[in-house]
């Protein structure tokens, strides 16, 4: 007889979204679903040629056990790329390299949150952390948003009432929404953190992926006091299935997180690191990402265009940036049921309710732009604003 | 202000050892203290070629976002390489490729233990693996090993006194005592794991550097109630830097560690799997492991031969394979005070008190004979030799 599984999983519920991507696995589907990059979007040839060389370079090294807190040379280029992207003080802060910017959350709830623990988030929000958050028995408050990121007054309420251990928010291009965090509640976020001491985890993936507009300063660059903790990602700009990412963050809490990465992997692996490594020295991330950056934001507009055909009184963000456009279908059109239908005709997307802490808004989904061709987008979207059409009002 | 840290950090020493390894990074030191494979066993040339060609062959798939359950041809090698080697039944069983097999302790730690639950561990044991447990909250029961490994009867009293959750256990070339579990003794403990309900967490990394004697098969596999899950590596036979291991275990138990995994870190790097994947598939294992075990078993060897100079009265393993030999000084020698002396003296070890769960034991110490040259394990071992009896009794 196997001993009963922890409590942790109590009330988690993986299985739609699992369910899901067995359904869309299908051959042959347009995919709006996942949040991978375009597949031209990855430099196989440069990283090829990158890890023979480092390789070739440092390999013993490479190869043997390293440092919990990083290959060295990366630590070291990281830093000082991050000092100059962000400004980020080096001086009270550190940065870990981790496991793709996943591992980063996960590491961060093992050193912060006890079972019963609040942790505030944006409603909605990325379910995949989400899922991080309650494997660590927090509990989760989501707070509305508008068009500029979570609102703040519903914030402050939420904080004075729930006393939250933790905010976890995703300020640019925020996945599901699309919306970006203006720069008057970024400050007021860090006024919050300061005052209620709670720590934000400021999850920023897509913030390179800038079409239009002015970039706006990280939260963690308004920090004087250690609360915000950064965490960074290459596996938008780069590769995910390298999982290279890292966190910034004031150095005794960084010093608890590699404590518990310790346990969790020993190291990221050295090559990996060595590889971003040298993408970093060698100045080649600008000229990728503008690459990346021209595809997508074609791909953005051509989604958006398309989405007008959608039924009347849809609602829907218009990004300036990222992977992801939200949309509010008119109430009585359920996205859940009507899955099914789009995938019957070769076209999917997630649900929006999965991404609210308490489900409910069945009329909301999410749409990645970036992982289908321009014909795709324009096919798929046609199908859907038939489908939802035809299907207007039948819940 | 930041807010408190987690409970799960009460308890947590890792101090000591933290210090150990900062006093020993001092140029010119022979550590005798790490687990360290030997630059020479690192095959940086070969993996260099397979980085680049795996990258040239798959690189799209490579780069992008990977199944959490692993990458594909890497599955379909390791379990076949694993049906070879140990007969393991895939009909019952799955494998998930982990970022090393310390991932896979983590894992199996966060899918079953909840805070109070009971794992017992040989006594020594693995230090690394006991900061992971007790960062779940386990409470650690060490029961006493000889020259045969756990000792059953003392296993079987403290099942149960405790009723564990988990039994924690290295059966071959234990890490820290270099000892062996008996045949005998790893049936009685799948009965007792099947008889009492609880997990044998059967941890294996090396396994593979059997230098004389014949192999024993695993505990897993005479495992039929699914209550042995095994913990793989190549940490130890190909490299540790690239950070790819494997768990075997009945289904439903892979398929909570998978959802565990989803939230560490996605999934273990496409291309550090891809790497092992060509190795396998290749069949270049048999040629390194051989090349490994010619160059470890004449160093072992040699700091066998040494210790005789070692104090009289002083007892040590004679293990068959691996990378450590456990020493017992005789009482009044102090190894955790003299380890200062000794990196005064340019040689440095582990105190053995740190692999007990109960600590105690000042007069033992743990010497790894991988990462040494044979001249420097002559030198080292004769500094330790002189220290340690010029100390006898000194405290």
């Amino acid at each position: 007889m196997i001993p009963n599984f922890a409590d942790r999983f109590n009330g988690i519920t993986g299985s739609a979204i699992r369910e899901i991507f067995k359904l869309i696995a299908k051959p042959g589907v347009i995919s709006f679903a996942g949040g991978n990059p375009a597949p031209e979007a990855l430099p196989d040839d440069l990283a090829g040629n990158i890890a023979a060389k480092v390789i070739k370079d440092d390999g013993k090294r490479i190869l043997q056990y390293g440092a919990t807190e990083g290959y060295p040379p990366f630590v070291e280029s990281l830093t000082s790329y991050l000092e100059n992207k962000f400004g980020f003080d080096f001086s009270q802060n550190k940065v870990l390299p981790t496991t793709g910017s996943t591992q980063g959350m996960d590491l961060l709830c093992k050193a912060f949150i006890n079972p019963g623990d609040v942790i505030i988030t944006e409603n909605p929000t990325f379910l995949g952390n989400m899922q991080a958050m309650r494997l660590y028995q927090a509990k989760l408050v989501g707070v509305d948003c508008d068009n500029e990121g979570i609102i703040i007054e519903d914030l402050e309420t939420a904080v004075k009432k729930y006393k939250p251990k933790m905010l976890y928010i995703i300020p640019t291009f925020q996945n599901p929404g699309g919306t970006t965090l203006s720069l008057e509640r970024r400050k007021k976020i860090v006024a919050l953190a300061k005052e209620y001491g709670f720590i934000v985890a400021e999850d920023d993936p897509y913030g390179d992926l800038r079409f239009t507009g002015e970039s706006l300063p990280t939260i963690k660059s308004f920090d004087t006091t250690g609360n915000v903790v950064y965490l960074g990602s290459f596996s938008k700009i780069i590769s995910p299935g390298i999982r290279v990412g890292y966190m910034v963050g004031e150095e005794t809490i960084i010093r608890k997180c590699t404590i518990c990465k310790q346990s969790s992997d020993v190291h990221t692996a050295n090559l990996t690191q060595a590889i971003v490594d040298k993408f970093l020295r060698e100045n080649m991330l600008e000229s990728l990402i503008s690459k990346i950056k021209e595809d997508y934001s074609v791909k953005m507009e051509t989604m958006l265009e398309a989405l007008a055909d959608f039924p009347e009184g849809t609602e829907y963000t218009k990004p300036e940036g990222g992977m992801f456009i939200f949309v509010k279908l008119p109430e009585g059109i359920n996205a859940i049921e009507l899955l099914n239908v789009a995938v019957a005709n070769n076209v999917a997307y997630v649900p929006g309710t999965h991404f609210y802490t308490d489900g409910g808004r069945e009329n909301t989904l999410r749409l990645n732009f970036t992982n289908s061709s321009l014909d795709s987008i324009k096919t798929g979207m046609s199908a859907l604003a038939k489908i939802f059409k035809d299907n207007k009002g039948a819940n």
